[in-house]
């Protein structure tokens, strides 16, 4: 089910379409899909079907589609679901390319069978499904609104694509509202066939598509989701909202690693990965979608603020901060530029307030002078309503401005705060798609979302070789273990796993008597720990199986006889091979590290903030394996406790190039070995500059023999 | 200048006002202003006042104030800044009660001496003062519109108080257009007088008032500022705008205390604790304001979600968790209440979805039930414009709802997702003050901030005993240290002050020779730290002052020997006084606690993770003092750190009663002893209940002789 753009281009752009289960009772959801295709100017053919015949309007129905004496590209099917089977098999009869399976009724009540079947049928035959359980869809190309929804839809370059059915529907209406143009909307539905992925692909490639606005519930598969991301990323920009953040449920895992999951957290952190610009409500969305689509896709580094208002350009201050959008700061070039025409009571620095005695021609010469500045990347431009220059004016200079430096040129941003007159005008500017807002935080977080997305696509894509991991020696460690029908390795297993990475470790030997322990703590120097080696303890410290800091041969032989009693006696069937004496290590910044195969998302590696602080402070993030140098690196920087990487109160920077290197060796060992699950180092202690890391403990689960999906 | 609410009240309910500077040319502010007033509908009398005479309209114009033949209850001072004072001393002549001093020219551009003078002559004459440098005002109960902005203000229960001319002029045209009724909006601008201390009092008393909305840059006097906002706060919701967010120059502070804060921080915290909502841009301030006014104002416990949506269900849960409200969780009562009438593919927990098949008769029916649900506390309805539930029905069934049960009984509000037709029959609503929003967040953030205004309204007054501090001994320890114009103390007199304050610190001595040293560790026990004594020295351990975990004799006499050569030869110049001997502490976890009197809001009291990560996590948290159990409690609660109090992974609970025992009387310390500047103990370790905690170091600042504000 990999992208075939081509093939569905077809989709976007049907010469013909039939719409089963039309009928002359225009409650019918067929009729009113029907009456949206002939009234909103299909430039195809449209062919009623319904068994009982007859005519609706002026357009004779057929009673089947196979009976229509035409290709028809895209059916839409409104009947019952049970009824449905058969529909299908007329339209693969007929030879039909796409249909629309508007029905609803299917898995979503638990009728999956149905679903299957109709599913694998068409597939064979190579009808193309969308749905069931979908609103239709709208394409602006050959203006189809073969929806049941609104009849009016306003055509542009925002494309939607929507998984849920009346939220979706309910949002055609409020694009049109609020001037937001649409290239195309189609609902997902139960998506038997055709994915947001494909979908995807294809208004990535779509001329007349600007931006893409996704509405998601959950996803699939994840992996193809965002490399499909990543891919139109580059291209145009891609809002995603995602509801359900709020499940705790989603990650049921038996690691930190997991628990610390919870399926949004590892969500977002992918899809920013991939460069989509994420949004939390549907306005904040639409806002976005506007914006993108009507100024240059640039990065807005040097931002200058122009305000005739102290107030509201200290709230635009206040929220460039909070939106990352970086501001032009070049004072003695600013007062240079506009000292002069600037009240003793105004400022010339950034927000550069011209007070509210500024009238047009103030206003305007220096909005210029701002859009000309040759450092400034990019203008937010503010407006309070005074009685020196009431929004007559206003239309004007905006859209002067904005034609002349802002569409082609600069990234400019509008903000009015007034009275009816003022939201007039700027509902008329808006019309002309010129981005205009009546909030100072919408304004300025569209620009923010602009500068991550302009500042993200300009990196170009990087080639860096793989770490090199011993995949057959991990896969040879693993398949000994699960020979056994084992599914977590040793400690020593886990140990020979993180040496054939070369991922540095204690020293270590396994003792099976205390004279052997003491023979081995004198090879790996005192201090040192003893842990039970046991096939049968997961926990092993649950069990008093753990002895830390032991300094001679005197509390050696009591902690060997200690550790090994408790294990006997907490957990008396256990297996006990040996204890392992390992080097105590030197403490070191730590941290938690991990990797493992997401069922959504694949190979996905943590890194985190360790001890104790893990689960309260919850300073994890994740990305998707395999990493390169600049993602892994990109990682650490969003931890809170990225600083103490660096060094913080004279501490020296610590050997983030080690770290780096062991979180793109966790990814590449969960993408290619097959049989690890997931990896956990914690503690992970990262030493100063040039002295590298030390995997202090490791936990590795391995996958079931079967991996079923 | 304390709150004279009954001297103040004549302001918002004049009798008469004099506008001087009104004149024939319409272009003039004075002008405006009258027109304003005449075209406003003021119930009481209105006199011109301008050296040249003659009429505006039918008006005679008055030479001057002093020559009306009546009492002048108000004057607004329309002139040039330089005319003021004459203008003022004609005022105090007449007896007017209150000047708006609309004229600009003030300290805003430097020129402070000016100000000064006419507040000064105006203060002995009984002439109470608004402004300089503001737009005048509005007042609903004798429909007085005195600002030279937008002539038509709709009446209504919200008072704006706005500190920025600009920005507060322009929100009067869009409070109209948002459908926000005022019973007041008043400018400070520079503030020689009445401050908004004082109009908050006033306001908080008003009948005609429901809520208020103060935008704000900055305070003078914090400390009666907070002590408002808890007072009015008890009686009706304040919302609080304060730019200037990111502002980092503010704290240019001596201590991690200072450093920490940041104004911005700090008011932070300490505005939450006084019950006032704060609100990020105006947008959200102005949704606060409107739906605070419309609905009863209690606490959202068990709130209910209903929608015809799923998706749009499932991002108000999003919303819910995110704005903090608790939403209702009786599975069992939810299916048998509404599991008859939902559709199979619905659901019938929360949220409640009624799915897209739902009609205006199913969605009334489930919404009336579920506001009349005994446990629920809230609900938020929401709506999806469907094919079988347009929008006309839409408007009676949220209508009577809301008139029926949500407008006295329960709170409730509602968010509508559609086209035209929706919008429409949402503005309407709006117009009739039901809360209908067009975005889910946007709806949920309202009732969240409800609910936290609700549930903190609730909690009594509290009173508890003070914990007692010994502010002679304090004040005596400290006045030695001044004595010799040092402005911080040296380890032992820290030591002494929380000695005095029975806050428990490590066992120690001051030794003056090794040998001292020696009898000294034997009587604290080993292991031992060593600090050096001086009062030259402020950062012991940046000169090679201090030595820890000295385990024996021999370690300690290399330790003593080592300190004082290292201070010796890297401050030369310091007169050491003895090297201090104190046991090591037993590892606790590490807090950073301390106190302070800050310049703006008096005596704050702070609270964060210690050790490295306080820099860097930045987990702290403020609050006024002197602080009650619950205040104190309530800080803890608010740090990511508060798990780690209560005990993660089999930990045990901290002592957090000790805990709050000592930021109670750091609180005290700075609220009582004024030679105190600034206490900070770091770390301050907190161990398992019961055993309390040990301030292992502390460094206390003195304030200078001669506080000048």
């Amino acid at each position: 089910m990999n992208a075939e753009a081509d093939g569905i281009g077809k989709l976007f752009r049907p010469r013909s379409v039939a719409v089963v289960g039309a009928s002359s009772d225009p409650k019918k959801i067929g009729s009113k899909i029907l009456h949206n295709i002939t009234d909103g100017g299909f430039t195809g053919a449209v062919y009623p079907v319904n068994p009982k015949g007859g005519t609706v309007g002026s357009l004779p129905v057929f009673p089947g589609v196979a009976a229509i004496p035409d290709e028809v590209d895209v059916a839409v099917i409104a009947v019952p679901a049970r009824g449905v089977m058969n529909v299908v098999r007329d339209c693969c009869q007929a030879g039909v390319r796409f249909a629309l399976i508007v029905a609803s009724g299917f898995s979503e009540i638990g009728r999956r069978e149905e679903e299957r079947e109709i599913a694998a049928y068409a597939r064979e035959r190579h009808l193309r499904i969308l749905g069931p359980n979908m609103f239709g869809m709208y394409t602006a190309a050959v203006s189809l609104n073969a929806t049941f929804g609104p009849p009016r839809i306003r055509p542009g370059g925002v494309a939607i694509i929507s998984q849920s059915g009346a939220l979706g529907l309910s949002m055609i209406g409020r694009t049109a509202l609020e001037n937001l143009g649409l290239s195309t909307i189609v609902s997902l539905g139960n998506k038997v066939d055709v994915t947001e992925v494909e979908l995807l692909d294809y208004l990535g490639e779509d001329a007349g598509t600007e931006v893409i606005l996704i509405y998601l519930e959950g996803v699939r598969d994840g992996e193809s989701f965002l490399r499909a991301l990543r891919r139109v990323g580059r291209r145009k920009p891609v809002v995603l909202i995602k509801s359900g953040r709020s499940d705790r449920g989603a990650a049921a895992a038996a690691s930190h690693t997991g628990s610390l999951a919870g399926s949004d957290r590892v969500f977002d952190h992918l899809i920013r990965q991939a460069g989509a610009l994420r949004a939390e409500s549907i306005a904040e969305a639409f806002d976005y979608c506007r914006f993108l689509s009507s100024v240059p896709l640039k990065p807005c580094h040097n931002t200058l603020i122009v305000t005739n208002g102290g107030g509201i350009g200290v709230l635009a201050t206040d929220a460039a901060e909070k939106y990352g959008l970086p501001l032009y700061d070049d004072v003695p070039v600013l007062k240079a530029t506009f000292g002069p025409g600037i009240p003793e009571y105004g400022s010339a620095r950034n927000p550069l307030d011209l007070t509210g005695e500024a009238g047009p021609a103030d206003y305007e010469r220096a909005l210029t002078a701002a859009l000309t500045l040759p450092d400034v990347g990019a203008v937010i431009a503010l407006y309070c309503e005074t009685a020196v220059f009431d929004a007559d004016a206003l239309a004007g200079i905006f859209a002067r401005c904005f034609e002349a430096y802002g569409k082609a040129g600069r990234p400019i941003v509008f903000s009015t705060m007034g009275g009816e007159q003022t939201e007039v005008a700027a509902s008329r500017l808006r019309e002309s798609r010129i981005p205009v807002f009546s909030d100072v935080y919408a304004a300025v977080r569209c620009m923010g979302a602009l500068h991550r997305y302009g500042s993200g696509r300009r990196v170009p894509a990087e080639q860096t070789d793989s770490p090199g991991i011993p995949a057959e020696a991990v896969e040879r460690i693993a398949g000994g273990a699960r020979a056994g029908e084992r599914y977590f390795l040793l400690a020593d297993e886990a140990a020979a796993v993180l040496d054939a990475a070369a991922i540095p470790l204690p020293g270590r030997k396994v003792a099976r008597t205390a004279g052997d322990a003491i023979a081995a703590a004198a090879s790996v120097g005192y201090p040192v720990a003893l842990k039970i080696v046991s096939r049968d303890v997961l926990h092993k410290s649950d069990v008093g199986g753990v002895a830390l800091g032991i300094q001679d041969e005197k509390e050696l032989i009591d902690g060997y006889e200690g550790v090994v009693g408790n294990v006997r006696r907490r957990h008396p069937g256990a297996d006990i091979l040996g204890v392992e004496v390992s080097a105590m290590a030197v403490p070191g910044l730590e941290l938690i590290v991990g990797a493992r195969r997401d069922r959504t998302f694949g190979p996905v590696v943590m890194a985190g903030l360790g001890g104790v602080y893990v689960e309260v402070l919850r300073d994890v993030v994740f990305a998707a394996a395999p990493l390169s140098d600049r993602e892994a690196f990109a990682m650490l920087q969003q931890l809170r406790c990225f600083p103490l990487l660096l060094g913080v109160r004279g501490e020296d920077r610590k050997d983030v190039e080690a770290l780096v290197e062991v979180l793109r060796k966790l990814g590449e060992i969960v993408a290619h070995c097959e049989s690890i699950a997931d990896i956990e180092i914690n503690p992970l202690f990262v030493y100063d500059e040039g002295e590298g890391v030390l995997a202090v403990d490791a936990r590795i689960l391995l996958s079931p023999e079967n991996t079923e999906e």
